[in-house]
């Protein structure tokens, strides 16, 4: 196979990204139009864009963590991190981090979940760029934005491929302006 | 906070990394010491060292994907795949891809697990790199080549970061020669 892509531009192109994100009916169950982004994973210039497009925005924002959300947040987490110089830190569900952790629950359809980070992957007074594939209704935003706070780090922003805008999930995390590269 | 990291070398060094990993005693269950790596992905020069130091041997190996195993693996599967110019592809487990998969079971210590690539992510005749952290048993290495190669993909290496050489795993994979740049 050739690699005949155009390199990535630093602002990600749109067409580009929304071209690169498929609609899978009745995922994860019936009625629901789930937004697949493998496809764009798997361009490189798509997922180089990407990975331009969450970070431009924080460049000068002294970020000392990026936090990414399990498991499609540590996809695109990992390498924003590395080019913002900072480092990653994993919140993931309850039981799969090994040391001490800090919790924040939240509520989901029917019942509640919880999301960890290590108790001591975010220092006091540090600044904190929490990332994510999609922000949908917020609600595990809202938990991790919560979480960051609690183990006394500052959320200088939240960046995200795609805002699913009908969800709301944006009035959720209206503290932290969560920034979007689409909007649909 | 400061950032005041050395600049990380491609070469990546192991006394950098191998102070970055602690040891977690009785996870995830009593007897087992767990190799926890979180403190690496949180120190932006080890980060970016060990990035660098999984892709390095790939560098002119023409690859146009790279296979990324859930959880950990897609922390460094995906810059992997940006510093190589290729695709990332997430394996995962079973359930978790919304469109159609092919798939691939092996043996847990109780009972079997599967491992899923999107039927349409690793086209024929392409070019693979399979990326995780760690190398144990080697039992979903394994699949996952046996995956790659199902889906008609080449598998031209795999790579982690550490490789617990007690367990063996280098020997079911001894037809792909692991690249590790730990063994411990």
């Amino acid at each position: 196979m050739a690699h005949d892509h155009t390199p990535a531009d630093t602002a990600a192109a749109p067409d580009l990204l929304l071209g690169r994100i498929r609609d899978i009916p009745d995922f994860p169950k019936p009625g629901i139009l789930f937004k697949d982004i493998t496809p764009l994973l798997n361009d490189p210039a798509a997922l180089a864009a990407t990975v331009a497009g969450l970070a431009e925005p924080f460049r000068d924002a002294g970020v000392d963590h990026v936090v990414g959300l399990e498991a499609r947040g540590f996809i695109f987490g990992a390498p924003v991190a590395l080019a913002l110089g900072a480092g990653f830190v994993p919140a993931r569900k309850a039981g799969k981090l090994p040391a001490a952790v800090i919790e924040q629950p939240y509520d989901l359809e029917y019942g509640t979940a919880t999301v960890e980070i290590h108790a001591d992957a975010v220092t006091e007074g540090s600044r904190v760029l929490i990332v994510d594939d999609v922000l949908a209704t917020g609600g595990t935003g809202r938990a991790a934005v919560d979480l960051v706070r609690k183990a006394g780090g500052t959320v200088v922003g939240f960046s995200v491929l795609m805002e699913l805008t009908a969800l709301g999930g944006r009035e959720r995390l209206s503290d932290v302006e969560p920034h979007a590269l689409l909007s649909v």
